[in-house]
């Protein structure tokens, strides 16, 4: 299970203020925690820096990359940004992300081709959003399409489904879940990955839903997910998911995250 | 979802000590917090009570029947025991349980019939232990067979696949899982349910791995449940799996177990 963490991402307040003031030690706590808590790769994003995202993007990850050995995930809107990201990385990294749309797909697969790295593609083309496990099935399939004909092997590429929030449409994590199952094994070879807080917008007790949903993706074959994994409570329930999915050999998983105090 | 609140065991030290002591407020007040957290039926066990059963059961049986209107179920080693409490119970009751041992079929199925009572069926015969998801689902037929031959209706029929500890076999809990998968499709009307304390057996933070596997459960169609409905962590993870698995219109389950304090 490939852990992204998360929270190093200049829509929250606190990361967009160390990233303004250029708070070095803010930004390696905030990578040193992640690494230790098992992230898998380090999302970097300075997506709200509209007009100065270079600059301040190129300072993160000078500043993550002192910290911590981990690869990076590159998470900007702006494929210019990304394409100026990538000599500036020490291990290859993830790119986040691509849609259907063509403009991004044809700035941002010849990048991946190019540095054979790893890209999370999202069920998503221009305004069209795919709120039915077939239509995110189907997206999918045209992600798979697009990444194979860029000679990008599949198992670098990381398909979100996308999840929209239940409060809205009681049925769309359901329909996350299937497309899930579906995408897992109608392409083999490929992951899946997804962001968890959508679904628990507008909701109470948020962290509950997300970590719920979390567990549930698991159990259909989910093996990647966007998260913060300081959080004790979804860090459980992930390993608690791994355990019960015959997926941690004698539980050791498990039993190590207890004994290391990662879970709660 | 229906849930069989567990709590009225006499395994449990302060249930048999109520019982021993006549303690009815005690026993009363189990019934009701049961009841008032959502169970369905309320799980009523005098069983440690070797010999003086009956009597014990339905003292227990009479005084949950003061307290509150839901029906019950009747959980007994005993076949004569559970015959011997059918006139006490004001409700049509289930009966906790049958495995595929014959004398326990010969002498409770007759009872369930007559009464058109629901009744538990263990994926279990006598020592035999079923281990895989194979293995259940073959044991369910098998169940299944011989309930329709007494003329009960499978719509009455609860299947508990069993589950195994975890830290003795690490694929225990995803053998339930995908046994729960199978007799839910191959059985149509049947119903499943489960035991959840076993999985975590043995390993730390135990009530996080149950109501991880409840979670997963209720993923593959588990429409019942035996557990403590006043736990409101447990609680709020099944709410949460039913809204996420699509079963909740508009959430609403799940708002107002919120807003009733019933989740955590």
């Amino acid at each position: 299970m490939l852990i992204i963490g998360e929270r190093i991402n200049a829509s929250r307040e606190s990361i967009a203020k160390a990233i303004s003031e250029r708070n070095a030690a803010f930004i390696r706590n905030e990578a040193e925690i992640q690494a230790g808590a098992g992230a898998g790769y380090i999302d970097v994003n300075a997506g709200t820096f509209v007009g100065e995202e270079a600059e301040h993007l190129q300072w993160v990850i000078e500043t993550v990359q002192e910290a911590i050995d981990l690869p990076l995930c590159i998470d900007s809107p702006d494929p210019a940004v990304i394409k100026a990201m990538m000599p500036l990385v020490k291990k290859i990294p993830m790119i986040n992300s691509i849609t259907l749309e063509t403009s991004r797909l044809e700035s941002i697969l010849p990048i991946v081709a190019e540095h054979q790295a790893k890209v999370i593609g999202l069920c998503q083309s221009g305004d069209a959003i795919a709120d039915t496990a077939e239509a995110k099935v189907k997206m999918a399939g045209q992600l798979v399409e697009k990444v194979e004909g860029s000679g990008i092997l599949l198992d670098r590429l990381y398909i979100d489904p996308l999840v929209y929030p239940l409060a809205t449409n009681d049925q769309s994590a359901l329909a996350t879940l299937n497309a899930i199952e579906k995408i897992m094994k109608e392409f083999p070879g490929v992951h899946t990955t997804c962001g968890l807080t959508n679904v628990s917008y507008g909701l109470p007790n948020r962290k509950l839903v997300n970590r719920t949903f979390l567990v549930s993706a698991i159990g259909r074959g989910l093996d990647s997910v966007i998260m913060d994994p300081t959080d004790k409570q979804l860090f459980g329930a992930l390993k608690a998911a791994l355990t019960i999915s015959g997926k941690d050999e004698f539980c050791m998983q498990y039993i190590s995250g207890f004994r290391e105090g990662k879970i709660e």
